[in-house]
């Protein structure tokens, strides 16, 4: 595809974010307004990231997207809600500022290409990721600076939260169109340096409920999640903002924890029910409690989003003495030497006293493998054009 | 043990009964008063029955009490409560009405013993059966006539609604000292003659957190509880109470459903969470749905208690179907020919149609086996001396 032209591409990352305050529900389906506030950890793009190249051409005929290298249909409403969204900003800041660098023509056709650098088995909430990183990159595309919750957001609500690293908070915003439903930062990355986070990847049977599906179902059948939504939520993200700006651990701990049940319990509220948790995640559960009594303090906490999996938060002083439990109470089945990937964490031994009080039947292979992380930035650009996941032909790189 | 004054011994049973607007939480300990009321259904004392025999004698030197068969602590302040209450009863009793026949001295120590013809593996609400049948029995050795719910309720809260056949509600009340919260007949057994109850017993794992120890954590700790106790069920109940008069099969099975679901819900809520439903309880709520769906209509619902088994309600001309539906997704492991306990069922073939519906992988041994019932009536005397647990000698016979 030979061009006097040549394509305009940026390759940015983004990370992926957890939910300590739960998001579920909309109060408005096209424009992806929540039924309330939410709040959350980003989360190490060293270990989990999603890379997206945007890039365009006078010569590209459509938009397209590629996820994971597989061509995926552009024309989808919520990827098209975003490059509608890009595209009016990146109209009114050329509109506004008349001495900005010029930005590539609005009416070319955009090419999309975007990958995770974890598995989608691990049942990660990508598209939070994946949605922030689109965002991202087309504003740098198109020169586009300021507030990009509305552009993420269109794509997945609780993208908005991945365009911050530290912890974010997602503010419902009370206009009808969303103009003040806007993610911003609580506290940097920086702000809490002993925060470890683990990821225990949980061998599931099947396919679940969509957390799209899902919400809506709840929204239109479960009278304790309109309840939870006014009447809890408001206090707990208040209390959440707190422990988090004074580094509580064992509030955010509690609070954490809590928020995770009471979402599961408004899904089991659901009609028909949906239930994300399974016999494992309720086995991890125990495990957090049992080994929290032991110490006699909230030493570990679990949040569960739209899967079995769980994202355990604890500090560096006892990441290794859980990660032992965990191997103790799910003994690895056959990737004994992968079972721990991400951050190192040195073996540690178990004492007998903790084993006898954990008192659980060893459950092997209930849990594939952990990925130890901890808090992390927000999107990054990558300035060095071996990054880009397209080639100069504006289609994806055989590599990636 | 030779005496000149014979032992006076009354024989009586009493049936179990499942809730399908569900008591959980209490506003008094002591008193054992509930935070919501709640409407049950009585199973058929053909399929599962506690029998009790409770004799008096001057020679007896102490309270003794055998639960099949095995001696328990007559002490525990329960039982003591329901002794002291239908004791003062009989006072009543015998000081307003001169013309009555003598009761039993009430200084005389009793003996009470108490037996299920079920397995205490079933994890039926036995308690609930064994104090109605133990307050009706004492009341029928002291000839105490009228409301025996506070001397039910003392011993067990859910037991005041198994002193009634048919469908029974338990109003919660509003006075401090609990006597307006008393069980009251909704409708006789005889009034829906074509609904059936399957009870699936599941396998479980291991113990549980006992009802009593649940449910106060649940009122100490979940936000969602006390919404739904003041704010759900009222109106639930009056619903309830209509589908059941109306005999509303398609309204009765959906509100079940959902209060079963909005019950575990709060016990999700509570913290440390309660998870009384495991995989296979969720197998079969998903099956329920499906198979709902597939006829286009809610022609059967699922109940779950303080544990993972299944309570199916049906009506009759859909048992067969279910079953068969029951034994394609949860194929015997052993005990093919004892699977189906109670009533019988004839067997049904299933359509390729229905199969493909239920689209679940079969899970060999999760349901234990099934016990095909329906409703029934209340509390029996047993006339026939034979039926007495106790021998002339006050202790338990050998058989029992």
């Amino acid at each position: 595809m030979a061009s006097e032209e040549p394509l305009v591409a940026v390759t940015c990352t983004a990370p992926v974010n957890i939910a300590v305050i739960k998001y579920w529900g909309k109060r408005d389906e096209e424009l992806i307004l929540p039924i309330n506030s939410s709040l959350s950890v980003t989360l190490h793009q060293d270990q989990l990231r999603t890379t997206t190249t945007a890039a365009v051409s006078k010569d590209f005929t459509e938009d397209r997207i590629w996820l994971n290298g597989r061509e995926e249909d552009a024309g989808q409403p919520r990827l098209q809600a975003c490059l509608r969204e890009i595209r009016r900003l990146a109209q009114e800041r050329s509109s506004a500022r008349d001495g900005a660098p010029p930005a590539p023509s609005l009416s070319y056709k955009v090419h999309m290409a975007s990958a995770n650098n974890f598995p989608t088995a691990a049942g990660l909430a990508s598209s939070a990721a994946g949605f922030a990183c689109l965002a991202y990159t087309l504003a740098q595309l198109y020169g586009v600076e300021g507030d990009l919750s509305e552009v993420a957001r269109r794509g997945s609500g609780s993208a908005c939260r991945s365009l911050h690293g530290g912890f974010a908070v997602w503010h419902m915003g009370e206009r009808a169109d969303g103009k003040d439903s806007v993610a911003r930062q609580v506290a940097p990355e920086t702000h809490w340096p002993e925060l470890r986070v683990l990821i225990l990847v949980v061998s599931a049977e099947k396919k679940l409920t969509s957390s799209t599906a899902g919400m809506q179902t709840s929204v239109e059948t479960s009278p304790l999640l309109r309840f939870r939504a006014e009447a809890v939520v408001p206090a707990r993200l208040a209390e959440m903002t707190r422990c988090v700006r004074e580094r509580d651990f064992e509030g955010f701990a509690r609070l954490t924890m809590r928020d995770s049940n009471q979402f599961h319990a408004t899904c089991l509220d659901t009609f028909p029910p949906i239930s994300y948790l399974n016999d494992t995640s309720r086995r991890i559960i125990h495990l957090v409690h049992r080994f929290n009594g032991h110490h006699g303090a909230t030493k570990v906490a679990y949040t569960f989003d739209a899967g079995p999996n769980a994202v355990i938060f604890t500090l560096d002083d006892t990441v290794a003495e859980f990660v032992a439990a965990v191997r103790h109470s799910f003994p690895p089945e056959s990737n004994g030497d992968k079972f721990l990937q991400g951050l190192p964490v040195r073996p540690a031994p178990l004492s007998e006293e903790l084993k006898a009080a954990l008192a659980t039947e060893p459950a092997p292979g209930g849990i594939k493998y952990i990925i130890a992380t901890q808090v992390g930035p927000g999107p990054q650009v990558l300035d060095d054009p071996h990054a880009h996941l397209l080639g100069p032909d504006g289609l994806p790189k055989p590599a990636a």
